[in-house]
């Protein structure tokens, strides 16, 4: 095993051990200091570093100037790995992964508009509104749209209150980013998007549940005909 | 910076190329030898051998011996984190934990039952009907129990042949091994499991998907009512 692999695999263990202190609980909200860590661990500081680099890159610590390394609530933790999310969505889109993210999307987005209605809190509607609103003040080509349209349905999976619809966001991102510019190009797409949106955000404002899941799977449903009529459909049998 | 970064940040850049120039879809179906593509990027083949190791570990590649460095179809890839997933599953769960995992579940795998019913091929049937087998000869205090139910459920999402229902495996293997362990205390718990798994596994292969859906809400309905009665209800509404 060369130095290199070497280090990896000291570095894995340390995420490990370190991983098991906070699931039990050991360090209460703020890690002790890195030095501290390190003696803790008998491990360099550039290993200890490493291994705590890697976990704030999965949103399970931040940094606090003055307070110290805080522990993210586990809510928070990244279970998506959004490198390879947006790497998968920056390949030409095939029929076949169309079909899969849009049956994917029908599936989370309008449940999600439903535990928004049903249970959102009224900052999280609010925040959903302000989306919304950004977004209808954006046309299509100009800059901004595609982010403000991201924001939008990011939006709608925190309201939802769900941790599991919230990690999902990454990849109803990657959807927009693949869907939107094939619908953009759709004379009057916009103002349908503007008003499918619109419907979607009332229901959840009206604490409607079904209504915000037969909006939302309206809204979803729109793309997917433009996108169907754009590509050609998938075959209905896979090998 | 120090070197660990300067050698981090080369290797996310040449990681960057290599994942290019495969959606790009310029090298064909097996990678040049590590050696031409570290003259390729201009980078030394320790820091090629770290970028390939990245994307080994997401399922973007496999090695085979003879062959070469092959490139894994892309819905393979893997989105999921299953570090994270792990650890996560790892910590005591809370009600609000078990809540969003079962809603989760219910919303996967019952919509991944009726595609399998639908479309899922007869080879991927035959395999979901092997590893209900299996699961039935085990007994809940056996050794293998929990990974010959894990795998039982993996198979539905691989024969829904949809790619993201298939990367929520993780997630559902995970929700397992915290509802197992609380579910199996009850007396006749095992023989409700298995009779559920069998009317999922019936339905699939009668092609009859929307008792397969059924058939598999009932069984995870099930199994939330038992959590249900062991842990205390979560809060309606959240803060």
């Amino acid at each position: 095993m060369d130095q290199a692999n070497k280090d990896r695999s000291l570095v894995s263990k340390v995420m490990d051990g370190l991983v098991t202190g906070i699931v039990e609980e050991k360090y209460g909200a703020i890690l002790p200091p890195q030095d501290v860590l390190s003696k803790e661990f008998d491990v360099s500081r550039t290993v200890m570093r490493e291994a705590l680099s890697m976990l704030l890159a999965r949103d399970m610590l931040d940094v606090r100037p003055k307070i110290g390394t805080r522990i993210r609530p586990m809510s928070d933790w990244r279970m998506i790995d959004e490198d390879v999310v947006s790497w998968r969505f920056r390949a030409k889109p095939d029929p076949l992964f169309v079909r899969d993210v849009i049956e994917f999307r029908s599936l989370i987005e309008p449940r999600a508009s439903a535990q928004a209605a049903a249970r959102g809190s009224a900052a999280d509607i609010a925040a959903l509104r302000e989306a919304f609103e950004a977004f209808r003040a954006i046309r299509p080509n100009e800059p901004g749209y595609q982010e403000a349209d991201e924001l939008f349905h990011t939006r709608i999976v925190i309201a939802s209150g769900n941790q599991f619809f919230k990690q999902m966001a990454a990849i109803i991102r990657g959807a927009l980013s693949t869907v939107n510019p094939i619908v953009n190009q759709k004379e009057g797409a916009w103002e349908g998007a503007v008003s499918a949106r619109q419907r979607v955000v009332e229901a959840i404002e009206r604490r409607d549940p079904k209504a915000a899941e037969a909006a939302s799977l309206a809204m979803i449903d729109h793309t997917a005909e433009e996108m169907g009529s754009t590509l050609s459909e998938p075959p209905p049998v896979r090998g």
